[in-house]
């Protein structure tokens, strides 16, 4: 396994930052790797907001449901799918704008999300941590207001950046098999695979947190898929322009 | 910069590959690199159907429009965002799923991508090249079918992977000042800086085609943007269980 491989293996999410900042000519070198991202049809569809403002920090941190390393890491970044400067292009060419298609939401979100791991990658090589934070999601309309989203562009998620101040364990995943099929999705075997490893994680669990009771994955899962949500995004997305037609 | 950052920032897609087969040891490498990465609330909402069958291959080469590195790259993988998986575990729980919600939606896709952009960046580091395929999104009905898709789980794309057989230039991205915002959303100043790329690409076409008229980027978007987007998604979504509510 090579140099890269271990780096994509050694992933954890860092919640706990030390104050040291991130030079701005080595943040520029990394959003610009993640622009290098493939990106469909060559839209590049995607818009970082950097948030300095301290206020804001702290309101983004709230509104995401009190993580405070959104107001704590070095650079808070918010990933926004953006249609609205294709729409500009589309002035300036004087060709009618159709981004209501669901489709459009699609490669504008895929295009955001393909930006952001390339930022995530680059970040972890340079020894920096990261946190993904899709808790922007709980209250999209008034982090749109707060950044200024106008109409086109919404927040797909935020990113923590900075230098860690932890060292959590990486967390066990899938096994393979349960993951990648051959020819078809055939998912007779993975009841029992999936038992295995709901062991696995429950002792994950267990040795994190010195005896803890440890949520098996499956039931971590059900619950998260048996409860609503964020029934607001379709009327909030729709209020943005994307009326996923 | 580190050899990280060069590898990203080195990214284009290949579309030619050599016969050279991908050991398997080494494709579980490179898919398990993907399954590190950040995963919304543990969900890990991806599966991957590797296409070996070459009635398959050929029949998804047509579907996504005739791309022939479909049939040709040494393994294509299908991008499935899975909330299936999820529901099972629902249903070993005795816990009544709700995956209906656009934020269901959003968070498998999501999921997907950041995995498959993993999948890319292992690939990358290993020598292969790749070619992200959301022509399957052209036919998905019949994507789903082949690949005996059950309900919950949908093509979000394709991904070719294999040796380069050509070496084509990096396409150059954006000015850094149009996708990274400080604060607040403003592109008062991003027109400007679209006049210049238009013309950087412009030139980048010039040089590949050794003389062909290039289209200018703010063009090819526009051009994009205002024609309808695979309009049969929605539908397609709604079938296959994602009702986006």
């Amino acid at each position: 396994m090579n140099e890269m491989l271990r780096l994509l293996m050694a992933h954890r999410s860092i919640r706990k930052f030390t104050t040291r900042p991130i030079e701005p000519e080595l943040l520029a070198e990394i959003v610009s790797s993640g622009q290098a991202a493939a990106t469909s049809s060559f839209l590049q569809g995607a818009t970082l907001i950097q948030v300095n403002d301290k206020a804001n920090r702290k309101a983004l941190a709230e509104l995401a449901g009190n993580q405070r390393h959104v107001e704590a890491c070095a650079e808070f970044l918010v990933f926004c799918a953006d249609l609205r400067r294709a729409g500009n292009c589309c002035e300036v060419h004087n060709k009618s704008f159709s981004g209501e298609y669901t489709e459009h939401f699609m490669i504008a979100t895929i295009d955001t999300a393909l930006f952001a791991q390339n930022v995530v990658i680059a970040a972890e090589s340079l020894g920096l941590g990261i946190c993904y934070i899709g808790g922007l999601r709980n209250n999209p309309r008034e982090v749109s207001d707060l950044l200024r989203l106008p109409q086109g562009v919404y927040p797909v998620f935020g990113l923590c950046l900075g230098y860690p101040d932890q060292d959590p364990q990486v967390k066990p995943r899938l096994p393979l098999s349960v993951v990648l099929k051959q020819d078809v999705y055939d998912d007779s075997a993975d009841a029992e695979a999936i038992a295995s490893y709901d062991q696995q994680v429950t002792e994950y669990y267990y040795a994190r947190t010195g005896g803890g009771h440890g949520t098996p994955w499956s039931l971590q899962v059900a619950t998260l898929l048996s409860e609503k949500a964020r029934p607001h995004m379709r009327a909030f997305l729709a209020e943005q322009g994307f009326s996923l037609k």
